[in-house]
């Protein structure tokens, strides 16, 4: 009888995975909570109406179809009993031989509960539309509104965190008012209209080099966005957000991308060691004591050269393979060098045509880095319609300065 | 001063009236409680994992960018005074010198509360993703079912009403089941799925000559569904089905589109005649005394030729480019004559290169059919990328049978 490799997660780590481990002889079982990979890198845009949410998630069966010996299941997982070797899931108990951990992050709002809830955040799928709906019903009501002041608190946007999430969710904020927004009211001046990005340190993109980083900053002003360094929000209200410096600022939506944490399955591991809520791995990616269990991805804490390795997409979807390549050279009795993160380098688009990223030891900024970026997210996206789809929108807005997609939709409760 | 024409409801008839009269010196205010026109033909087949959402709804906005003099305003209508030429709406009252009213329908439970909580129906845009979700949830659950019969309900869909609609999403359903989810479940037989299309009269599509409602009768049937004429449904459970035979359908999945009625905003206008809850106009479409106000579509109740004209998407069109017609003709001082429907015909699409269509006083079926449906389909959806992104979704699913929007979406509350 087959071995058998239980998946927790098909995100970035857990798909690589899964990729490497299919017709080997191995029988595979993937878990998830939805019956899709979505590629998160991307959510923004369903936020800034410029993608449909569709195009962004693919179907798990659909991948899964093509893969022999591998099944898969729509659960949560509830917990792990390692010393038996059984995932728990709301659909009841799996065995596994080999156990691959990839459940990811969620948004950590450091304890701050008016944040928490008040805040629109950018992890799940339906976070894109929820937030693309606030936005877009925001303008209808500031349309309507007679009170400037509630007009223009209404068209006020504190985004908090100048990571990439934060730095590109405000340029294609911006440029959505600027370049769309502003046809589509010609009653309203959207002078009034203002995106703020709060950020803690003194510079955005803190992870990229000096230059980037300045160059990103200038950007974002050139575009108009107000970025706000050395800055912290400390408390939220439905109608204004509060600033630790004591300033307010009138504003009905807040967005929320300044920290991510291990998803709470981490925490329901009992005897494993952490730190900051990840679980510590052995450098070979697995858990002290159960070399049978492998953690990939925002959930797996490894430092590497003195530092720990970032919670990021491209950490992760190496960890996934390594975990994959490791799982069938014991299988072989052999052995594989431990894990070892390659930094390929990174990116974060900030508008049309304006981009920063590194790679191979270079920096790339404007046109160049632009297109770099929209050509290896397109590649990495899953799903052949999908890549159509998004070059088809991405082709719409860079010719005609149009996002199709912003429909205010309502939100239907199952039964 | 231009003279101020209100348009209610941005459905086939709103939009014909709005582009009939642009650019005629007169101001335009359209309003709408969505922020798109939804092409509701297709609505069932985001219900059947074949489109996203997106592409069969359209932005107002940006239609009305490209109309002078007109103005859009999202709001609810919460009622018409029409002695004071006011349309009072949650975002306070708006004048009108004429008033078009093309509020649409909603569906028709006929007073059968279990019914209505229980059923889902296709006339919002949130339908069909709701509905969408609901099938592929239920193969997911039904996967992980131990019982036999349990798992059998859960495949098993119930659909109320062999119109158009019910006949439409019947075979869209069946060709989902046996031509992509059983190659999604391999592990479990999907022999056991049920459709189950329940039609009160003794055929379906009966506006339809004999002829053509045989043939979709016997593909229907040809592709199993299960289709049972002169039945009724009289009572829903989360679980079963129960019919006026006294038959009980286990099933988890009920559909109803066996009626529709004008939209509440109908019954809210004093001193209006009606029948049947639509409101009963003159000749020329209008409110009797009140030729200042004209009712277009589902909401309008007009009999030709000693039958009332059917609550579909070409009358409501033909009355909208009236109405604008109507008014232009008033301005200059003319008169046209009374409105007159000209049925160009009908059609439903039953499966793959299957249709039935009448059209200049012919019967077509089968492919032909087919081709012209979707062609037509095609011409009426409004926005080029809408077109585009359908077309490539449907040359998808007819070349290698694969429906990729099948994910099941989080429906996430507004704040």
């Amino acid at each position: 009888m087959n071995r058998k490799v239980v998946i927790i997660g098909m995100g970035f780590g857990g798909i690589r995975a899964a990729r490497t481990l299919v017709a080997n002889d191995l029988d595979l079982l993937l878990v998830d909570r939805n019956n899709y990979h979505l590629f998160q890198p991307l959510l923004y845009q369903v936020a800034t109406a410029a993608l449909e949410q569709e195009s962004i998630a693919h179907s798990i069966r659909a991948m899964v179809r093509h893969w022999p010996g591998t099944r898969f299941q729509l659960s949560e997982v509830t917990g792990i009993d390692l010393d038996r070797r059984l995932v728990l899931t709301e659909r009841g108990e799996v065995s596994y031989d080999y156990l691959v951990l990839g459940a990811g992050s969620v948004t950590n709002f450091f304890g701050m509960e008016s944040v928490e809830r008040y805040a629109f955040d950018l992890k799940q799928l339906s976070d894109g539309e929820a937030l693309r709906n606030q936005i877009l019903l925001s303008f209808e009501e500031a349309v309507a509104e007679q009170d400037p002041q509630r007009r223009r608190a209404l068209m006020t946007f504190v985004i908090v965190g100048g990571g990439p999430t934060g730095v590109e969710f405000a340029g294609a904020l911006i440029e959505l008012v600027n370049f769309v927004l502003a046809k589509d009211y010609p009653e309203m001046s959207l002078k009034d209209a203002r995106v703020v990005l709060v950020e803690a340190a003194d510079k955005i993109l803190g992870a990229m080099p000096e230059q980037l980083s300045r160059y990103a900053l200038e950007k974002l002003r050139d575009m108009s966005v107000e970025v706000r360094l050395d800055s912290r929000v400390v408390r939220a209200e439905p109608e204004r957000v509060f600033l630790a410096d004591g300033t307010v600022i009138p504003s009905h939506t807040l967005v929320w991308s300044a920290g991510v944490k291990a998803a709470p399955l981490a925490c329901a591991l009992e005897g494993v060691p952490r730190s900051g809520g990840r679980i510590a791995v052995m450098p070979e990616l697995t858990i002290p004591g159960h070399p049978e269990v492998y953690v990939v991805g925002d959930m797996a804490f490894l430092e590497q050269d003195g530092a720990p390795l970032p919670m990021v997409a491209p950490v992760a979807m190496q960890m996934g393979s390594y975990a994959g390549r490791s799982i069938l050279a014991r299988e072989k009795a052999l052995e594989i060098p431990p894990f070892r993160y390659r930094d390929k380098g990174s990116m974060a688009t900030i508008g049309r045509s304006a981009a920063v990223a590194t790679a191979f030891g270079q920096n790339f900024k404007g046109y160049l880095a632009w297109l770099v970026w929209l050509l290896l997210h397109l590649y990495y996206l899953i799903g052949f319609r999908n890549r159509i789809v998004v070059t088809l929108n991405w082709a719409w807005y860079y010719w005609f300065h149009e996002r199709q997609v912003r429909l205010i939709t309502k939100v239907k409760a199952p039964h």
